[in-house]
């Protein structure tokens, strides 16, 4: 339980002056994110709890998948980078330097090349595979327009999973659970999101698919047929009901690849088969951009008050507003319900700050928490608890015990 | 529950070339670390289970205390540090470059000029005020000596704590929080350690304690009356018993100061007091180095035979050896009991490869989970379990409900 006068969120009134697009203001106004410097955001504590959650619900649906996490160095030297011709074809966004010692040095962009450096130092037989390692961690791209705040921003949060195996059927089964841990989790963040088939692009293979989420400031296009409800890569007529596609701009969440043996045969990483010869490791490789999945979520998630969060990535489960601070027993009332529902595992913020009403619910609105309870003088009277949803307005009338029950039932993991 | 044959520790079974010392060597052979350049390391599995274990009790410790959790970029732009002087004096061992719009960024390798910033922004009365922030974040030195793996890395992982206070009241308040905190983190972190009061160097301001862990390969050298127990800074005499003092070298795992408004002067960072007057801030800093804990740690717990993790930190709270996995019974029985433990919580490695008995010892001791259950074909008659405890070798037998129970005890948080 956290009390907001023991907080910090300081949330702001005013449109910011530098927003670029209606998430990049309500990341600033509900201080989700503090900017140093264009392309260069610190998440402050509110932020950084949506940040937790989203990274959470990948860890749970990759672990789901038997993928395995392990956090690779952010410094990479750039003779990995040559055996690939990487370090040519990623020259300009990669951010390197020489070190003291003089060795050439970058802020890995990808890690491509470091996993497998990994996978080939550790693994040399066909019996360990097929593995999926995976990392959430800061990458870095010399961006030379960051723009939406962290839809493109120079330092971010990316989740990288690498596949391992020993043939194209194998790949095909690591591919296919990706996917399916994709959609998983995409869905519990909250978004309307589609899948696409996609070009390989710089990172070469022979399949790809992408995950967009339809959004105004998107800078990806996919062509829309509004008669199938389908989307498109390319702007012909509907290729089943030949109906004119629309142009839809799309935020990129997520991208899979099959690579095959471009890595491994580049960086000469062979396991041996049962029959002892030596057989490039084929892969595959697949991204999240954690930190981007915010802004995309508040995109598709919020109203002229504010934010709307999905129940999984909000930083609380519930807000509790004390409308009377100065009045003993309702304080105590507001804290003894904020015990009880974390008891029940569900993540509360108390907002027991001397302020007026109407700043306590302009805030509340603005960082979008999904359920609202509002403890004013009647409570004191009826015992019945007002419990606001924030999607959709929908208030209840509870006993304590009636809005603990609806509470822990919304937030209940087998649900997902 | 982690199934050995499903997970990626690739124990390495020669003493590597490059270990530098027993922790380094232990880290490498333990799949802990793979070593990715001098100085550069990324983090296998086993690895990151063990650093999210002493991040999460860093992080027990700072919530209790009241401290608040962000995560401040890792990007810095120069200009921040012109401000306190600091881009010079830090200048060697500061990760700089120019980006592609020619900003002047470094890679910060603290952050007490960006936290003053971002205060600065929201803070502005002493209403908001004491205020403790904290984040566990990557950062990065140009080291010309990388050595002994994390003790002294490029890439390093360090908590990093900030208070803000009205006055040095409030300050030693602060302060002494922390130094609260700090105790508790390395006593649950399983280290023996020393608190002494230090010189504040390069950060500025007035009080300095460093917490110091006796080892070998320390850097950091203290002073001790064997005769008293005490350590000193200074080889004089015991300034109690007049004893003389022995050299003990050391590993500094976390440095606390009271800086005052050394940088809140410099950045202009002020607040307004009752009376409205402006009035600098009143800052302290307190780090901790949360990846050389690793080593420190592992320094002092380990035996000719691996490493010996003390309990709250091990990546696994219990091993299962199942000696011979081709019997379905003992195969069975060895994934219930993985179970059992896990429904109580406890994190649990079940060791079911096809392996002979003495890999599985080998690397059983070797990675140094704190409990290890041996089942074997006796268990199947007797049903009586063999626990081993990895610190001292005691062995126990125990019905599967008292094993459970044993073991539920051990990790029970109410200990700590």
């Amino acid at each position: 339980m956290v009390l907001f006068s023991k907080s910090f969120i300081p949330t702001i009134r005013e449109q910011p002056k530098l927003a670029e697009c209606r998430s990049h203001a309500l990341c600033l106004k509900a201080s989700l994110l503090s900017m140093i410097s264009s392309g260069v955001y610190s998440y402050l504590p509110l932020g950084l709890r949506v940040l937790r959650k989203v990274e959470n619900i990948i860890r749970k649906h990759m672990d789901r998948e038997g993928a395995i996490e392990l956090l690779m160095s952010v410094l990479q030297p750039l003779e990995i980078w040559k055996k690939t011709g990487r370090d040519e074809s990623l020259k300009e966004i990669m951010v390197r330097f020489r070190d003291r010692r003089n060795r050439e040095l970058c802020l890995g962009p990808t890690h491509e090349e470091e996993i497998t450096e990994i996978v080939k130092k550790y693994v040399s037989s066909y019996k360990q595979l097929p593995i999926i390692l995976y990392q959430i961690q800061h990458k870095f791209r010399d961006e030379i327009r960051p723009r939406y705040g962290l839809i493109r921003s120079c330092e971010f949060i990316m989740k990288d999973a690498y596949s391992f195996d020993v043939d194209e059927q194998g790949l095909n089964i690591s591919y296919t659970k990706m996917l399916e841990a994709y959609k998983g989790i995409f869905e519990e963040c909250g978004l309307d999101f589609v899948v696409v088939e996609a070009e390989v692009g710089f990172m070469g293979g022979s399949e790809s698919h992408e995950f967009m989420v339809p959004a105004e400031i998107g800078e990806d296009i996919l062509f829309y047929c509004s008669k199938c409800g389908k989307y498109f890569k390319e702007k012909k007529m509907c290729p089943i009901c030949k109906n004119e596609l629309e142009e839809k701009r799309m935020i990129e969440v997520g991208h899979i690849f099959k690579l095959g043996t471009k890595y491994s045969s580049a960086q000469q990483a062979y396991f041996l088969d049962p029959q002892g010869r030596r057989q490039f490791f084929i892969m595959g490789c697949y991204g999240i951009g954690v930190s981007r999945l915010i802004p995309a979520i508040i995109e598709q998630n919020s109203d002229e008050k504010g934010i709307i969060w999905p129940e999984r990535v909000s930083g609380f489960d519930v807000e509790i507003i004390i409308l009377d601070v100065e009045n003993p027993l309702l304080f105590k009332e507001g804290i003894s319900l904020g015990e009880a529902l974390n008891k029940e595992n569900l993540e509360v913020l108390v907002d027991e700050r001397k302020e007026s009403p109407g700043v306590k619910f302009n805030d509340a609105y603005l960082i979008g928490t999904p359920f609202l309870i509002i403890l004013g003088k009647e409570y004191l009277s009826t015992k019945m608890i007002e419990v606001e949803e924030r999607k959709g307005g929908r208030k209840f009338r509870f006993s304590k015990q009636e809005a603990v029950n609806f509470l822990k039932k919304k937030y209940e993991d087998e649900l997902l």
